[in-house]
């Protein structure tokens, strides 16, 4: 087992993400975060970290968001001992499904969940690998509402604090292991 | 923690799978899988069993295929104690990438890792939630391969048997938990 102070998890976590510049398109500067999910331990690190301030709370399901979010969020979910539920775009999900639309800078995006997700009253963990503007994982937290679900938390290994994106998701609670400011 | 032996745990899973008529096009009977994630004991239960057989083998890195791969590989990555590689569609990896194209019925397919996901000689176990057909199984398999690494086996939730996918990775040990003959 490894044994770290969340801060310090933090600081190893945060030195070994990798920038890729110019991804996906010119001018952004990628947080690469597969270096983590290589490094054994640090892929314990984070997981171990990321489920610590839910081991106490009731989670009936852990919520992953495709792609990066069903690796952390099938291990945390593994770890918690409660069920995974899978968003997704589009056509994706083989049963009848609930959608929620959201605006991008250019356009839009939409991600569905299964209509019979889970029962009303059950307690949800989002979970995704980034938090950048705040789209998504707001659109998550309103999947989870549509169907009489609470939102424990939304939690992410990475938060790109200088995108805002906690203030689109100010209302529920908020958890990020490393920020980049 | 659940006991079961490998076939009770077997029939329990294979009873709860789904099956969705004409998915994702007509004629095709979808086993949707959604229904073992969100109840905690089947998918403990199977990641359980399917980690089983590597327990006490030599498993350097778990590679998930996008994108229900990355659920049960995040999982038994977690569970291994071993590092996660993701295998991904074109455009989706962020650094210097290699691919493998493979045929499917009408056009084809390619699936990248990334160049320097791990050094040579490293063990790899390939995971997945179906094997159908077995190409995309087999193009992981080949990536592990071009970079080095060595295929410790192929593990999958569910096999559609009636698809024959074994006989195009039979140089590799394959392992599945539930089979549709």
């Amino acid at each position: 087992m490894i044994e770290a102070s969340s801060s310090a998890a933090s600081d190893r976590i945060k030195k070994a993400i990798r920038d890729i510049p110019d991804f996906p398109k010119p001018g952004i500067n990628f947080k690469d975060i597969t270096t983590i999910l290589s490094d054994l331990n640090l892929f314990r690190l984070a997981i171990n970290t990321m489920v610590e301030p839910f081991g106490k709370k009731k989670v009936d399901y852990v919520l992953g968001i495709d792609a990066r979010g069903f690796i952390f969020g099938g291990a945390m979910a593994y770890n918690l001992a409660c069920g995974f539920i899978p968003a997704r775009k589009p056509g994706k999900l083989p049963y009848r499904s609930i959608s929620v639309q959201y605006d991008l800078e250019y356009g839009s995006n939409t991600i569905c969940i299964h209509e019979d997700a889970f029962a009303r009253g059950k307690r949800i963990l989002i979970v995704d690998d980034v938090l950048a503007t705040g789209g998504t994982a707001n659109a998550a937290a309103e999947l989870v509402e549509k169907l009489g679900g609470e939102v424990v938390a939304l939690t992410f290994l990475v938060e790109l604090g200088f995108l805002k994106g906690r203030e689109k998701v100010h209302r529920y609670p908020i958890h990020s292991l490393v920020t980049f400011d």
